[in-house]
Parts: C-alpha cells; sequence; structure tokens
C-alpha cells in the first residue's frame, strides 16, 4: 500500500446489515473509510448513517458509488437478489471495481457466482468470516479470504478493520470452503459440549464442577467460555442463531456429498440443529442446541 | 492435616504401572512420597525401583505395607482382580488406610466397588484423572475426586504431588461420573476436529491453513494444539490409546443408557471408535480417528 | 415320535407368566402336557391354573415336578433370580431334566448359564423364540434352538405345541445369537417403517395411500400388516413393549461391540427406543415409536 | 375411456431408455402402443426399433410426434436437458399433449417443473414408479400417479401397460413425493437387512439358518427374497443401482430438510450408501451395501 492508497481510502459500499453487517460496517466507518450502506429493510441502516454511512437507494446505486462492494447476507439466494434482482448490484460491476462476499454459501454457489461475475470484469473475493457478533463488534473475526492473493493483500487494511486476521485460503471458493470447514466444527464442538453438559447434569454432576473440569483442562476454549452463560443461566440470546447454524449445516453437508467426503457426526448435529428449529427455537443462539437434548431427555 | 502429617508423608502403594501409572508414580517419588509398587508384569517396574521405589510382591503385601493404595489401571476388570484376586488387596485393607481408585471405570462399578469395600472399613476415594500420558509426566493432571470432602482434603498435597488441580466431585461415584462427562468431551471434540480437517482436505485446503484458522479462533484448546502433529505426520503414537477411548466410550454410552441419557453423537463416537480398533489401530492414539475418516473417503 | 412319546407326555415346568409365557404354557396344556407353573406374582397364574395348570410354590418346587423346565422371563436378572436366587429352580436339576430358556438374553449371559449349569447336569437348550403376543396365542412362534441337536430333535414335539418351526441355530449361545439377529431386523423396520410414515405424512401423503402403496410392492410383510392399524389409529396396544425392545437393543448394540461388529443403524434404533422410554411411552407397543418421530417433529 | 378410446391407442413418446425405460416401453409396444423412442445414445433404442418402435432423432420430434410423452430419466439435470435443452421437447408441448413424468426426482423440482410447463398448456401427471428392473420387465410396477385424476384415470390403461396398480397420490409433486417414502423404506430396509446379516454372520450364525427365520415370520417380503441370492453368492448384479439409490436418498434427505421432517435413520443410510460409492460399488445394486457392512468390519 502506497502513502497514497493511505491517504485515498477505498469507497466502500455494504450490502446487508443484519447481525454481523452492521458493526462490521460500522469499523469501517470508524476506521475512516467512507462507507455507503443499504439493506432491504431500510430501517436497519440508521444506526449507521448516524455514523457517518450514506444510505443507498438500490444495490445498484450502491455498486455505482463504491470501489469495493462488500455483501453480508444470510444465504446464496438473497446474495443473487442483491446482485441479479431489479436493481441489483452486478449491473454496475465492470474491471475497476472489486466485489467481496463474505456471507457464508457453500463453494459450489461461490463458483457459480465467480462465472457469473467474470463477464462484467470485477474482481471477486470470495472471504467469509470466522466469528460471531462480538467479534464482529470488537473487529477480532477471523477473515478466510481466497481469490487473487494480490489484490486480497492490498485490500488487507480493509479487511483488518473488521477483522484481526486475514488467513489465505486459495482460489475462489476455498475461502466458502474454509468457512465451511470451521463451521463444522463449531458445529460439532457446540453439540459435543451440550450432549456432554446434558449427560452429566442426568448423572448427577453440578454445572460450575462439569465447567471448572473442562476450563481447566487442555479443552478449554473461547467457544465454552463464551457459551457457558448461556447454558447456566438457560437463556440463549442471540450471537449464532441457530437457525443460521442449520443452514449452514446443511451447506455443509450438501458440500460433503458433492466431494464423497464421510461426515457421520456433522449430519447428525444437522439432525439436532433442525430438531431445535422445529421446536421453534430458530432464532436463538447455536447454544440453545442444550434444549434439544433437554427435550430429548426423560421427563422429570 | 497436622504439621506431623507434614513431615510424615504417607506411604503410598500403586497398583498398575502403565502409560498413566508409571509417571503418576514417578511425581509421587519425586515429591518425596515413600511409594511401593505392584504391577502384574514386574519388568514394568524396573524405572520406578531404580528411582527408589519398593516393589511388592503381591497386591495385598502391598496394601499391608501402604497407607494409601493408588490403582490405576485399564478397568473394572483389572481392578476387581487387583482388589479380590488371588492375593488381592482388598483383604489388607482396615479403617486406618485410604484407598483411592483413580483408573476409569463406570459410574456404576465404582458404586458397587464402594458396597465391597464398606466391610472393610477402608476410607474410599474415587478420583479418576483428566488428562494423559504428557500432563502425567508433567505432574499437571487434573484429579476429579469423589467422596468424604475432609479426607480428599487431607489429602491434597498428595494428590497435587500428580496433578495441578483437584476438582471435587461429590460423593464417591461422582469421581467416575466426572471422568465420563470429559471423557464424553474428548472423544466428541477429538472425532469432530478429525472429521473436520478431513472434510476440509477432500475440499481442497491446506492442513496448514486450517490449523491457522482452528488457531486463531475461539476453537483453539490445548488438546487441538497437542494433536494435530499427529494429524500433519499421519503418525499416531498413543499418548492416549484408541482402544482405551473405546473402552471409555463403551462406558460412557452404557451409563448414558442407565440414566436415560441422550447420546446421540457420544454413540457415533463409540462406532468410529470401534472402527479404528477393528482395523487394528486400537494401540495407535486416539488422534488415529483420523484415519478412520480416511478409511471412509473416496479411494483415490 | 414314538406311540410311546405320545402317551407319556413331558412333564413340563414353566417359569414366567408375562405376555408371552400365559399363552405360550396354555398351549402346552392345550397339546395335552401336564404343566406346572410359577410367577413371581401368583395371580398370574389364575387363568392358567383354570386351563388344568398345577400352582408351584417356589422356582425349585416346579423344577423338582418337571422334567422340563421352561423360563420365559424378561431378561438375565430375573432369569438368574428364577434359578440361583433363594428356593431358585437350579437347585433341583440334575442329568435326568432339561431346562429350556426361551427368554431373551444376549448371547454371552446364554454361555456364561451353560458354565453355570454345567455342574448341575442338566441338558440346557438355549432356544428364544421370534414373534410376539399373537403368534404366542396362536403357537405359530418360531422358536430359535441351539443345543444339543438329538435332544432338540426330541423334544421338537412340544417345541411345536407353543410354535410352527424350529430352526436349528447351532451350539448353545447361538439361539441367543439369533434371537439378536432377528429382533435387530425387527426394530430396523419397525422404527424405518415408522420414519417414513411419518416423512410421507409431513410431505402432504394420506396413510391410506401410503400403506396402499407399501402392501402392493416387494416391502409388504406381515409385520407392517399388522402394525399399521397402530399406526393409523395412534394407539399402541403392548404386543411386543417398547421398553422391552429397548433392552433387546441395549443387547444387541453390547453384543455387536464385543464381536466388533458395525450397527450404526441399530445403535440409531437404540436412541430412538430411549427416547421414547424416556417420555413414557416404554408400556406402549413398539410400534409408539411412531411416536417418537412425532416428537422430533415441527410442532403443527 | 370410450370405445373410440380403445380402439385409437395413444401415440406415445419416450424419453430416456436406462434400465427401467427400455423395458417399461417395451410392454407399451406389446399393448399395442404406437411407440417412438428417443434417447441421448441412440444406440440404445436398437432392441426397441426391432419391437417396432419408431426412433425421433431429437426429443421435439418425438413431442411433435406423440400424444403422450413418457420420460424416464436419471433425475433433474437430465430432465430439465430433454424438455428445455436444445431441440427439447418442451418446445413441442401444447394443450392437447400429456406429459408424464415418471422419472424419480424431488417433490421441489416436480413442483418447479410444473410452473415451467404450465404456459405450454400440457397436461403434466408425476408418476414416478415402485419397482425395479424386474418388476419393470414383468410390467408390475406400481405407478404412484398425481396431478389432474380425471386424465390419470383415462390413462390408466396405458399406465397399466407398464404396471399392475396405479396409486392415486394427489395433486402434481405428490407422485414424487410418494416415491420418495417408498424409496426410503427400500433403502432403510436393505440396509437393515444387509446390517442384521452381517452382525449375524459375525457372531457365528449361517446366512441359511438366518434367511429360514426371516422367511418364516413376519418380517418376510419380497425384496429380502430377491435380494438374498445377491448376499449369498456375494455377486451384486445391479437391478436398482447403489448410485442411484444414492442420489434418491440425497433427494429424500433434502425434502426432509423442507419439509422439517426428522430421517436420522435415513440420513445414516445415506451415509452408508455413500460410503459404497466412494469405494467404487456405486454401479453395483443396492444390495452392494452389505459390502459397505464388511469394510466396516474387522479384518479377519
Amino acid at each position: 500500500m502506497t502513502a497514497e492508497d493511505k491517504t485515498m481510502k477505498h469507497k466502500v459500499g455494504f450490502l446487508g446489515l443484519g447481525i454481523m453487517g452492521t458493526p462490521m460496517s460500522a469499523n469501517l466507518l470508524k476506521a475512516g473509510y467512507p462507507v455507503m450502506v443499504y439493506n432491504r429493510t431500510p430501517e436497519k441502516a440508521e444506526p449507521l448513517v448516524k455514523l457517518g454511512a450514506g444510505l443507498a437507494s438500490s444495490p445498484r446505486a450502491l455498486a455505482r458509488a463504491a470501489d469495493v462492494v462488500i455483501a453480508m447476507v444470510t444465504g446464496p439466494e438473497a446474495l443473487q437478489n442483491l446482485l441479479w434482482g431489479p436493481d441489483g448490484a452486478g449491473g454496475a460491476f465492470n474491471h475497476h471495481k472489486v466485489f467481496i462476499n463474505m456471507s457464508s454459501v457453500p463453494p459450489r454457489s461461490t463458483r457459480d457466482l465467480a462465472r457469473e461475475l467474470e463477464p462484467t470484469g470485477v474482481t471477486f473475493i470470495d472471504a467469509p468470516v470466522s466469528g460471531t457478533k462480538q467479534p464482529a463488534a470488537d473487529g477480532t473475526l477471523i477473515i478466510l479470504a481466497a481469490g487473487p492473493q494480490d489484490k486480497i493483500q492490498e485490500l488487507e487494511p480493509l479487511l483488518l478493520a473488521m477483522g484481526k486476521k486475514v488467513v489465505l485460503c486459495g482460489p475462489v471458493g476455498q475461502g466458502s470452503m474454509m468457512k465451511m470447514f470451521i463451521n463444522l466444527l463449531v458445529g460439532l464442538m457446540m453439540a459435543g459440549f451440550a450432549e456432554a453438559l446434558n449427560f452429566g447434569k442426568l448423572g448427577g454432576l453440578s454445572m460450575e464442577a462439569m465447567l471448572d473440569t473442562v476450563f481447566s483442562g487442555p479443552l478449554n476454549c473461547g467457544m465454552f467460555q463464551v457459551k457457558a452463560a448461556n447454558l447456566l443461566n438457560n437463556t440463549y440470546p442471540a450471537a449464532f442463531p441457530l437457525k443460521h447454524m442449520t443452514k449452514d449445516a446443511k451447506f455443509i453437508v450438501d458440500t460433503a456429498f458433492e466431494l464423497g467426503a464421510p461426515v457421520p457426526v456433522g449430519q447428525m448435529i444437522l439432525h439436532l440443529c433442525r430438531l431445535g428449529v422445529a421446536q421453534g427455537w430458530g432464532d436463538e443462539d447455536i447454544s440453545a442446541i442444550a434444549k434439544v437434548l433437554e427435550h430429548l431427555s426423560p421427563k422429570s
């Protein structure tokens, strides 16, 4: 990055202002980037407008005004709509612009998207994130970036306004693949934690002693520490909603099917997540999988 | 503990000199305890004898000489044999002595054992450990102690010669239950880690980038750090042998059955562990579960 | 069977008068065998006494009076108690007598039992049955007989008073193994039937059209025909109680573990059965597994 | 059907001449229907041309010449191609014609297809079949017909030239749903049969005694009878290839996901099928799932 780059910050357009997009665009603003935002329900843009963001009237208007367009939405359908729907951003892409998809989508969708974007000339970076609500707010996300390496490195300062680390994953599609990998592990560990604690409780152990044991040894990890409070209090405010984990788990299992990869534990996790959604807990946090285990336990 | 206790260290008898028992009794020796050892195959005692341990001719001889008898063997059958077999330790127990079982056995076995021990008058402490070969060597095990709380506290210095922390788990049986809880989580996380990495590899990701992603975020934990080298090198020297994990997983699933506790993920882990044993990998490390996932993957 | 056999019928002692034992001993009486019965709760013997059975005061009294002692109880514990408990039948066994265990127990229990029986000199036949309440009443059970082949053939007329066919399974233990085999298939098919019908219902199909499709094709079988009424009416009167299927599924999974046999579907069935028991449906029919699938379905 | 209809048989166009399509169109010819056929690889049409079929140069040419167009291909992609690809049949559809899709596709694909077909005016019948190679040859398939009931009844004679029974399933989409239902049950029973037999074999039972037990009792069904020979001989000539079962199992699990339907056993079956495909057995019969169980068993 030259000195000029440092003064002439990229004009950023941010599509999608949900649990993740709102704090991420706020962090871009705080880092001094000019940011224009768009969301299907425009009220969600208000806090960002107060922080200095511009409000675009359509995805295309946003894409026209920005050098770097970022999307952070809930899946392939929402993404397709923003890019290729009425007044979609895709119509304003050209070879001077960069498009960074940070949404979780299956690798196949990303590769399909790359083919669709190719005729526009836009530089496409596939860069989903590892981390949920709090790391998004703290700017400590891990950015799983795939695509042209020189362009990713050029944009690293911008990416690091939202995260603490950029992992280079390979060609376009591999960012999405890395996201599937890490979310598979998230789901496995969250469900495993919930299942083990439910087992221990039914066996008469106290939550406190179990957590003490986990936290004192080699299984201790940040996620368990963060989620333990939910499990102790039996309240599950959404940092990563169960319905999103369920959607991601389905992407993972579908991707595994295409690859021929065995995911026997992963598909059990999908089953458990789906049970939670079926019970009406989809908007609660992923840690509400503890309620699924309770639902499967003897009625006391 | 009186001042006298502090100077007059307990005479310890240690039954079972496997992967765990050998370093644990060595640490007791290093801490200054007089230790007498016994093992079914006496050659295993040699290194400890060199460190100053006495060698007992039978479990009963050991129990006669010791104040505190510790057992660290591979399961309920081995334990029964040492206690109640020919020249078994049980025959020398009385109300002046303490028996600490540190072996992994199901809670039901521990409660049965407590009933069998009651007529001898011995104080029974149920204290399995969390941690494998290296923490046993380093004296950083977590001791999951259950039984009379005053006695556990009195013996804490002795326990802390082998570990870094004592977690009080409740009445006798709850140490074993806590061990089941933590080993369920160990199995779930190890299998999950292996499954996710195998999935990622089949999807074209590099091991290095995947590990970097895991280690940078909230899923990072000591166990993954320790086991990553095995997975990278595809060699699995046993710190915690797969056959022992399989045995523990069976205890867990059996205990869950008695409790009515749902362990859908746990029983899948048992299935995967058992596949590994069936392939002849039972003596390799638990991380060899990675080989099970490969065995289930497309032939390349 | 010679003319002499026809006139000199074996004196039969029948231990255990539950869902199965009552109609089985009634069929022995109808076939002209002198039958003495014993049950822990003696009121259950009344209908049989009316049919001409003698009532024994204890298992031992029964075993003294009978040539052929049959047991049909709920598992290894009940069996142990009748044989070796106070006034147990085992105390009256000798080399003039035959003991036929028709209860479902794991092969290992049967082999252990054979060792325990050996000193008494009794001829031991391991002969569980395939079939539930109605076939027991109709005398159309399949007898899965293992042990000395000449003795089984000699007793075939007696066995065929209770069933329609005797399958020779091999040495003692293999009758129990065959029972595990066939009950694994029962569990798999019942759970599969319930899962598929629940899936179809959620997809908008009518039960009638689904059953019509099944019954017209190569999946049509007697069990589906018999159980369909329960599923249509959503009432589950016990022919084979879910709690007994759960117990058998546990024996199967335990036996598979000992054998190293993969039973990934079987252990899922055990999980589903157990969920039903946890919900309080253990005394309903095995077909109540349909309620488990509903419990896991979206709340309507 | 009027007398005129009986003499003036519908002109049939048949798309797709695989394992199923070839005998089905042969049966239409035998029943006296004029049949024109099309297949991507035209050599497969030769036997039918010998039987009197016309050979169409393209799907569109076929659709122009026929009153009733039938498709029997391997999935949604193949179907899309035949209808909407270059010279696709869809371009020749109009309100005088009937299109019957007999291929296995997910209900969602069928409903999407109905929307795509609507503008053409064609009458669309969704009519997959239950049954494989032999019933297709024997004309004993079960036709799972959905769509306008009067039209299905009018075409019943034509459908019954290929099958022995027509089940009315409801509006368009429900034929596909019924197919998913019945194939879920096929997969569950086939995998269950294979798993139970493998378990029994490892436990020392003979295949003959196990099959005798199954065939004598209420689990006996046509499919087990047909598949037993494959399992006995350990050869798996494809009547219903494992890769097709795997594809259908994926459709089923995807459909279940959309419905929120729990299919814990079904997803295990998908896992097992996929393991078989990964081992290179996709072109063998579905009963080759027995080889998957062996692959998971202890090495002998």
